[in-house]
């Protein structure tokens, strides 16, 4: 009998582990430690949303995937996708625990990498005309820039600026929190925020400083074709000498409690001045 | 020698715990499992932001606190303010941690209480002829309830109305992520979504119920002097028979990633209908 042209079994499609210590595993091996580690612009993506984005992307490839063997019916598309020669790794739940170092509950991991490190330079001469940039400086909170990233994929900003202080966007738990966004909206992380400045005007941003003592208030400030809105931490705020030299602008609030989390104003002020509002 | 007048030593406002079995230090014992249960509105004010915010409450009142030793001098300004007739418990880092089941890096603790329950009706019928107030229905997850608390001290919300299925801000983690004002701005957490509903109409609240398919854009939407803003979780949104009840209104955003964590997108919506905006 001939075989149904087009049928699909996942099964198939992957291989099978049964052994803990196979070498295929080891990129996977303790990944909640290592997470805290560069790698050369590898990454952990987890479960099917972030698997999807990571399938799609121009700018990042999957090297792996590891899947629990019950998990395997759900993922029949996105196997579907996964070029020939990607290998697809098929584990128990035991196995896939013990070798991540925690339950893996969403079943589906893989590793990913970052095809190249643009710089800021680079990403900007890219931009259209009409373009929204978020530049953050200092944040070295997973779950903050992770949230970032989600506002900036939410509303559209055209790419992420990153001093070099400012934390990895491919560790696992800001890629999580960002629901895949980290691997969709362009960004450089490299250098310091003067030279992220310098590279901001020279191909002629507007740039507003975002600060609880800003002096427009962000529903009065003009938008700009090329606007660039730079955010610092919660406690510390962006360098006193960079903000005498910028236009700055606040998020009008309570003089009681001036105190919004970073991610949270990141939203505010893309939303304000995206091009959805 | 006359002693000098107004001298304040700290050590001797406390009383010095050196055994964790002592029964003054029962309500702190593992407060990490126990803050998922109710405990009669009692709960855990960790830190000194938040025992600030606990001590000058006129709707919550502290029972008793618990230092570490090491901390007790800078708390001098918080231990003048306690009243004289509420303990003050001071212990080592062990047995603080021992207690409490694990390591309290801040060193403050406090058993809060809330003194009275209101209903939305209760807490509505005193808001001024002008007001904001945040409705949550089915949040159920500690952090967005404590950064929703924060956004609505932040701008100004007068009350935050819960239905019964959202989770009590009084929960330890809640507080914490609220930096406190899950103590400040006042709130009820009773009831059907509905019945807080009909409260709203019956106190002349215009109602905005925010969702990713809303009519309206948050920008358009025109103010009113009293203003009620309708939160659902990110997954389900609000109920489909309240929707087609009242008008919506949706944050602009992309169509391409429409997801928004609801914390966000209460800042964004609370900070366009705040009297700063």
């Amino acid at each position: 009998m001939a075989e149904l042209k087009g049928a699909f079994r996942p099964e198939e499609r992957v291989l099978k582990i049964d052994d803990a210590g196979d070498p295929c595993l080891l990129p996977y091996r303790d990944i909640r430690e290592r997470d805290l580690v560069g790698r050369h612009q590898r990454f952990i993506a987890e479960g099917k949303v972030v698997l999807n984005v990571l399938l799609s992307s121009a700018r990042f490839e999957p090297e792996s995937i590891l899947v629990l063997e019950n998990r395997l019916n759900g993922l029949e598309p996105q196997l579907r996708l996964c070029p020939e020669e990607l290998p697809v790794y098929c584990v128990s739940q035991a196995i896939m625990d013990e070798i991540a170092g925690f339950h893996v509950h969403r079943g589906i991991l893989a590793i990913g990498r970052r095809k190249a490190t643009p710089s800021a330079s680079e990403l900007l001469s890219g931009l259209p005309e009409r373009a929204l940039v978020a530049v953050l400086c200092g944040i070295s909170n997973h779950d903050n820039v992770g949230s970032i990233f989600r506002n900036a994929a939410a509303f559209e900003a055209d790419c992420i600026l990153m001093d070099e202080t400012s934390c990895d966007p491919l560790y696992r738990k800001a890629i999580r929190v960002s629901v895949g966004a980290a691997l969709k909206v362009p960004y450089a992380r490299q250098g310091s925020i003067d030279e992220i400045v310098a590279a901001l005007a020279q191909e002629g941003f507007e740039m507003l400083a975002l600060s609880p003592s800003g002096a427009l208030s962000i529903y009065d400030a003009p938008p700009a074709p090329r606007l660039a809105l730079l955010f610092g931490t919660e406690g510390e705020g962006l360098p006193k000498p960079l903000m005498e030299k910028l236009r700055t602008a606040r998020i009008p609030m309570s003089q009681d409690f001036d105190s919004l989390n970073v991610a949270t104003a990141s939203g505010i002020a893309l939303s304000r001045f995206s091009r959805f509002a």
